[in-house]
């Protein structure tokens, strides 16, 4: 069967970004840059255009990107997105008669052969310009054209270079014959975010503990909190569940399977006869508290972040409810969870196999609702990876469509593949492997494979070097400069990262028992009574990364992500800048939180927009030091006691 | 809004093989293995199951294949295709309730645990696999459950490893529920070719050179060389075009712009008063002669190949009969070929933007059929790049519906993503750079491209050391063992290769000039008188190499090329096997036309089949040497001046 149009010359292949075949949309913040990259090409010596089209879903006109050409038959261009919400992008590509003609009645002039036919093939493409062009183009074209028949009619040799003027080719480039234009077959999405999706700075706090001691702290205890955290310079402050706690098996302190009548029980516990997950924990007070401490987070420029933890406790309403959710055993119990031979018969997990899933998702995504309602544009989810991909794609999705500010960060610690499609399906964010990459050679190979491959288009890192479930054997043994360490590699790779405070900034170190990496008296079962003073505490080195992330929009975004070269295994070297290379940050950390490593650091000068035989300046925010370096090859000497790491913002 | 099935679990991605997501097809030839790969998983713990679905396009019933893990959730199955034509697969993915389930009892009852209630589970579950099943089926699954349940109602110890035997499992592993199992978004495509796509022998020869000196050769003339090419072991006969050749600015000798009066002109401008494209040169003879021949070929096991140029020159029918397929100047005259400033006015190439391609198209598809009905199944197609690609597209795709059995080579010598496209399109094979590579590191470099990345899906490579266009200057400066080297490397880098004869076997090196590669008193333009028993033909080597290559399948595929280690960069080492490695062959090359080269060559012994350490025979099947090899070094000493190659076959 013949195509309704066979005439469309033009090839058009291997888009990127185009993440497994336009199934999914990349990602981008409001502002951002979008760079297509496309195989095109056409049969026999014609030549080609082709352009960008772009749009935000919602609107009907396409806008327009010139492509260029690189090399092997690879063009690219690029445009910038500039609202929040769903765009969408595709390439259209045409053979260009009126490029091809230019090209090869010069070619013919230069050698010397008689072009007057040629100028009146000239003359009628550009005509035919002029009937696509209107007002005074048209005029324009319509007397380019003219002059050049009157001149070839009086056999007149023809000044091509003034006949052909970049001028008037510029202006013929713009009325393009796409008649017979190709356009790529698929229109592939962006998901745009607001600017916190890309560059944001997390602080993981439990309410219960700020209060007085021995207190159960509520969430007005949390306000006297704020300028503490502020103070440090986070702008998102994530709080662990705050519904009601279940009683049923609920968890002794150190996670004993017998809880004690003063035990606190554990957060993500959640439900039960005080309410589920649109209930805050009567303990921690009230719904208009928690919008007062919403309120009060933003006066000090930071947003509260809310865990989203889709499982029940046996005494959340939802099993009385809507038992139909859960999975029951043939005895008529409902199942718990396990891992076999584990069990945590303290939570029931969701059963995304119900035959009422269609109740389930809408109520599931109400719980979102209802609290973007009362001011939270943030959540974390736990454990995205153990409910149904399915779920997620529609509730995001959903979410966005009337709140495209709404931002889920992927807590989810599992096998990569799985971990990169909650990325693909929707997530904003994801925690990463960071918690474990402490060697040079892991965190370039990790990292190289987060922001240079096709990974950093759906895929935003957000480090963590702790969590109330993780306390790294690094940070176990390698005492405070462990934590100064840890603090620059998450601050300054990741332009989104977070700590676990305040265990992190005052350096607790101690573990449930060798060989664990759960914390000892961890919060997760008890309440803690932090010293904020401890002369341990690196809460100001945590300014100073903070302020050093505000101030350097190199620091903000992950793409440019390069590494150095050192001969030392122990110093890590890499740098970061913006796109138009007006602020280079260049870092250099001692992994070795235990002794003083020196070495050289290598760096390519040019790539980072220093001119080569100048000396050029390096500002240390973290200290405030000035160095001046000259040439590709520095050395560096890192003390563990004193400040283990430079980051320096680098001026010529 | 809702999907209609939210409960599909499996996530599926990256299928591979998988081309530009699937808008092309793969190409297999009958009998041949597709070995499917892809990204399978789903949330949470519970295990998964999938297959590989696959059916010919035409028939509605789907095949199935199972699919095994391998790691990072990745799984990969394979099938065979029998039937010319196209085929269709995907992949289907789902939970597997009974997977998980009897994971976990096993590992519960290690550890001790009450399992009293997982029994009943079980039991459920198998009862559910007994109504997807019937007859003897159903009836064991069903008394299997209804012993677990008698079992777990007395309270006794049930003997898992007796009840949940191989056996069993594998029965009920024949009836997985499907119910909410995820089918891929996309049905791939193969075009499935009889064995010739991917195994042949191609030997060129202008039939008018076949007469007796002086004279115009004729198709009859062509039928006594038939022995002769035979003899050498060929299968395809290839003939440049065969139709009557223009006279307006017809070519003279060695390209002369003006022709005498005895010059035959070029086969490849097609088109005079005497006929087109569907006639033959009367001075080759008739219609009649041309079957004859196409008879004669098949008696000695080879098939005629047609060239299908699609040009025309001014005298061709088709320019009086539709000038609207030609592009016209401003004077009315018909544009000519040219790339400026050469200019190729005995050429009018067909205008693919015509108004009137419908008929166009049809007409040239018309030129196939018309010589498929006169028993021609494999074409050369002359420069398809430069006529439109969505014609080949339609055209292969047409002819091949109703002939599934027709083979295109695709001769396109040009930059490399056009090439790959052609094989997209549809062509069965094309010609190569091999013609340009002949140091090591470059054919390692291409014919790993070529066979060992997806290139190898959709592109197979057609080996030619020389053509009429192309005599290369190793060819040119080498000696006879120039010939020998590019033969044998030819013939064994390809599982398909050609020579233009017999300029080839005789080794015709003379150049029209210095640095040019056409030949001097090229057949393109004059009739030749070839020595066939010059004393320096190499037709013995070339029967040996072809001999080598029917007797041994391991040469009749190029997916298992493998280049070896050798010490010296003169000499090339690669082998290639069959899948099950019931056929290795190894091949060692001088690359050196002028000088004894010899080293060590280092082999993978055991990925060629090979106890490392038993000694293993080597039969050289060019000279039927034999020799004993041990260890994975060894020496090895080629000189051109006999045979600069050894094409060996491994025995243990």
């Amino acid at each position: 069967m013949l195509p309704t149009e066979g005439r469309k010359r033009v090839q058009i292949e291997e888009v990127s970004p185009e993440i497994n075949g336009g199934r999914f949309a990349i990602k981008r913040t409001v502002g951002e840059e979008v760079r297509v990259e496309v195989d095109m090409f056409c049969d026999s010596h014609d030549a080609i255009s082709g352009v960008i089209l772009y749009r935000p879903e919602t609107s009907q006109q396409w806008l327009e990107a010139p492509l260029s050409p690189l090399v092997n038959d690879r063009w690219q261009g690029e445009f910038t997105v500039s609202e929040m919400g769903r765009y969408v992008y595709t390439v259209m590509g045409w053979v260009d008669h009126f490029k091809s003609w230019r090209r090869d009645i010069i070619k013919k002039i230069e050698a010397g052969q008689d072009v007057s036919l040629d100028w009146l093939v000239g003359a009628e493409l550009i005509e035919q310009g002029s009937q696509r062009a209107s007002g005074q183009d048209a005029e324009q074209l319509k007397n380019w054209a003219m002059t050049i028949r009157s001149q070839q009619k009086e056999g007149a040799d023809i000044p091509y270079m003034q006949t052909l003027s970049e001028e008037r080719i510029a202006l013929m480039t713009q009325y393009p014959d796409r008649e017979l234009a190709t356009s790529y077959e698929k229109e592939l999405k962006i998901t745009v975010d607001r600017e916190k999706a890309r560059f944001s700075s997390w602080y993981e706090l439990f309410p219960r503990s700020c209060g007085a001691p021995g207190q159960h702290g509520t969430l007005i205890d949390c306000i006297e909190h704020l300028p503490y955290v502020a103070e440090m310079g986070f702008d998102v402050l994530y709080l662990p569940p705050i519904h009601p706690v279940g009683y049923t098996f609920r968890k002794g302190k150190n996670n004993t399977t017998t809880a004690e009548p003063d035990d606190v029980g554990v957060p993500w516990g959640i439900g039960s006869s005080e309410g589920g997950h649109k209930s805050v924990h009567p303990k921690l007070g009230t719904l208009e508290d928690f919008q007062q401490l919403v309120r009060k987070a933003q006066e000090y420029g930071m947003e509260i972040a809310l865990d989203l933890a889709y499982q029940c406790t046996p005494d959340h309403p939802y099993v009385k409810e809507h038992p139909q959710w859960f999975k029951h055993r043939p005895d008529g119990t409902i199942q718990y969870a396990e891992n076999p031979p584990k069990k945590y018969q303290d939570i029931y997990p969701i059963d995304f196999e119900t035959e009422d899933w269609q109740n389930l998702w809408e109520e599931l995504k109400s719980v979102v609702l209802f609290w973007v309602d009362r001011g939270v544009k943030i959540f974390r989810v736990d454990n995205p990876h153990t409910k149904a991909f399915p779920f997620w794609e529609w509730m995001i999705e959903e979410v966005k469509q009337t709140h495209p500010e709404v931002l889920f960060l992927s807590e989810s610690f599992t096998r990569p593949k799985v971990m990169y499609r909650l990325g693909k399906m929707g997530f904003t964010q994801s925690y990463t492997y960071f918690t474990w990459r402490t060697a040079k050679w892991e965190l370039t190979e990790y990292f190289t494979e987060l922001t240079q491959t096709k990974v950093h288009q759906f895929f935003r890192p957000n480090l963590w070097p702790n969590t109330p479930d993780i306390l790294h054997k690094f940070l176990q043994h390698g005492g405070q400069a462990a934590f100064k360490i840890r603090l620059v590699l998450a601050g300054t790779l990741g332009a989104s990262y977070g700590i676990y405070g305040p265990a992190f900034e005052v350096c607790e170190n101690r573990a449930l028992k060798p060989g664990s990496e759960e914390y000892l008296n961890s919060e997760k079962y008890q309440i803690r009574d932090w010293d904020l003073n401890s002369p341990y505490s690196i809460k100001y080195l945590v300014a100073r990364v903070n302020q050093a992330r505000h101030k350097h929009p190199a620091l903000q975004s992950d793409g440019s992500l390069k590494f150095h070269t050192t001969d030392n295994e122990q110093i890590i070297c890499y740098s970061k800048q913006t796109e138009d290379s007006s602020d280079v940050m260049l870092m250099i950390v001692n992994l070795d939180p235990y002794n003083t490593q020196s070495g050289w650091v290598s760096l390519p000068l040019e790539s980072l927009g220093i001119y080569p035989y100048q000396p050029y300046q390096l500002h240390d925010m973290l200290n405030d030091a000035h160095y001046t370096w000259s040439g590709d090859r520095n050395y560096v000497e890192l003390d563990p006691r004193a400040i283990p790491a430079h980051v320096f913002w680098l001026k010529q």
